[in-house]
């Protein structure tokens, strides 16, 4: 895989992800970075030529272009040890990188962005209103990850995975949505295994 | 595979998605139903027995528990046809498939959810203010999709995935959420070649 280039918001969980599975597995990336805040992720060239979606992280491969990050993860993975063996396996890490889609992202990276990049005062009133609901959520899915690693050292099969990069990226950055980690304990030793591994990257990297 | 079970409302699209996997690859499945809205996936023993986060579907394997729809589907599809050979176009596959859990199915299916089975008027405030949101996404979500189709038979790879599985569950009772299935003719071409292909079973069967 030679020429990969990762169109991305440095500050992304998302696109932060996506540089942690490729330095695990090896792979180089070129970068390019686009401000969400300033819309250059909704310039007429971006549209044109990137994603007619305006959305980041986008990966390029020569002439095709992939979106969604946890698919983007997937591409870069294949073959790799961070895929478990077995077809139950491999569901179990696809359910916990569905779930990190649908549970997590939506409250924890969403709680980030608005408090942290928009700020409370620029929020309109329908998201004003999402506030308390993405906290509950957002609350609820940092305990079950932290019941769930409670008796065990990675999300799935005994071994590192997908699973784990996927979950950490938002994770780890969640005392900037204000979640107050320390409470969960699990979590916590889940991530410092992360964070002194040999081939991690940092999100500011 | 032997004795699988899914526990289901069979209402659900993301229930149905996962019998239509395995109609597809010729997979029985004892059913179990629940009915969401009078609190069955909330009794105690669900949440002891089945899952404790008290949702559907969930497919038991022996002692074994698999959640999130779009990761069953791969555990049942897993080494069939229904997965394209190659990185990319795997890759490609739960792109479609990570992007209908994000950008379709909450505007799609929860706007169906609220309007046809909680009703209108028993929302509360909060639900309230997302309709126009979920509105625009799920128009937006089924204009990707016309645009997708109108130069292609399937999503990927020129062939039946399971990424036109999962799309499918949703779309073709979009109209139940008020969309205008009608007004995307490339969408209702594929929803044909779906609708009329060996081993096909339909939501209510």
């Amino acid at each position: 895989m030679a020429g990969l280039i990762l169109h991305e918001d440095r500050t992304s969980g998302n696109c932060y992800k996506i540089r942690l599975t490729a330095a695990h597995v090896g792979i180089e990336l070129e970068r390019r970075n686009y401000d969400v805040l300033k819309g250059e992720t909704r310039s007429p060239e971006f549209l044109r030529d990137i994603n007619a979606n305006g959305r980041i992280p986008v990966l390029q491969d020569d002439d095709r272009f992939l979106t969604e990050s946890n698919a983007i993860c997937f591409f870069l993975a294949n073959g790799s040890e961070l895929i478990p063996d077995g077809h139950y396996d491999q569901a179990d890490m696809l359910r916990w990188m569905f779930w990190e889609q649908y549970s997590h992202e939506p409250n924890v990276a969403t709680l980030r962005f608005w408090l942290r990049s928009v700020g409370l005062d620029a929020l309109a009133d329908p998201q004003r209103m999402q506030i308390s609901g993405k906290r509950e959520g957002g609350l609820a899915a940092l305990d079950l990850m932290d019941k769930h690693l409670s008796t065990r050292k990675w999300f799935v099969a005994d071994k590192f995975s997908l699973a784990d990069i996927c979950l950490f990226a938002y994770t780890h950055v969640a005392d900037e949505a204000n979640f107050d980690l320390e409470a969960y304990p699990a979590i916590v030793r889940w991530m410092e295994r992360i964070m002194t591994m040999d081939g991690h990257v940092g999100l500011d990297e």
